[in-house]
């Protein structure tokens, strides 16, 4: 694949229930990495833009989280239904999310 | 964990021995992440510096891939004993190591 403009890295890390730091897999994220998969598809965005599924990315009692370079913009407590604005705005518009990123102090 | 200054992603892919694709798993790739995992506890370079694994960053055949934010540096067929260059020269020098870079027709 080409270099892309925006890589997004989304924590589908997966730990036991009831394990005390929690994880994105066990928070879903593997419904918001599935519905970037769709979008992307739908939307023609493979080359320009990427995805990828990844480990542990941090904070993991705010997953799940989506991690967007090259900027190194960290949005925590993601949904599949804030997937569009992620795309619409950060990818295709050059704007971070403001309301879905982590506070400055987990990740700044 | 704070935002780092260079953000490694190590695919960890894997696929069935005989994939016509390959994956960077079958070539060796945890052998890697282990590796750069080890290096950031001995130097204690966790917090400044952060390293992931990570599902396929494309190109497969050419793996072990190794790819560093935010300058978006493909590194291929990296082996464990290319991660202290890595390490020496583009994390903590801030120079990617060109002898390790993908073509710039695959990555570019």
């Amino acid at each position: 694949m080409a270099k892309p403009k925006k890589h997004v890295f989304v924590c589908t890390q997966s730990r036991p229930p009831g394990h005390p730091r929690g994880s994105c897999g066990g928070n879903g994220s593997m419904a918001v990495f599935q519905e970037f998969l769709q979008q992307f598809e739908k939307r023609g965005l493979w080359g320009r833009y990427a995805v990828t599924g990844s480990g542990c990315i941090g904070p993991c009692g705010n997953g799940p989280s989506v991690l967007v370079y090259p900027e190194g913009v960290m949005y925590g407590a993601v949904s599949k239904e804030d997937v569009a604005a992620i795309i619409d705005e950060h990818l295709l518009g050059d704007k971070p999310v403001e309301r879905l990123k982590v506070p400055a102090e987990v990740w700044g």
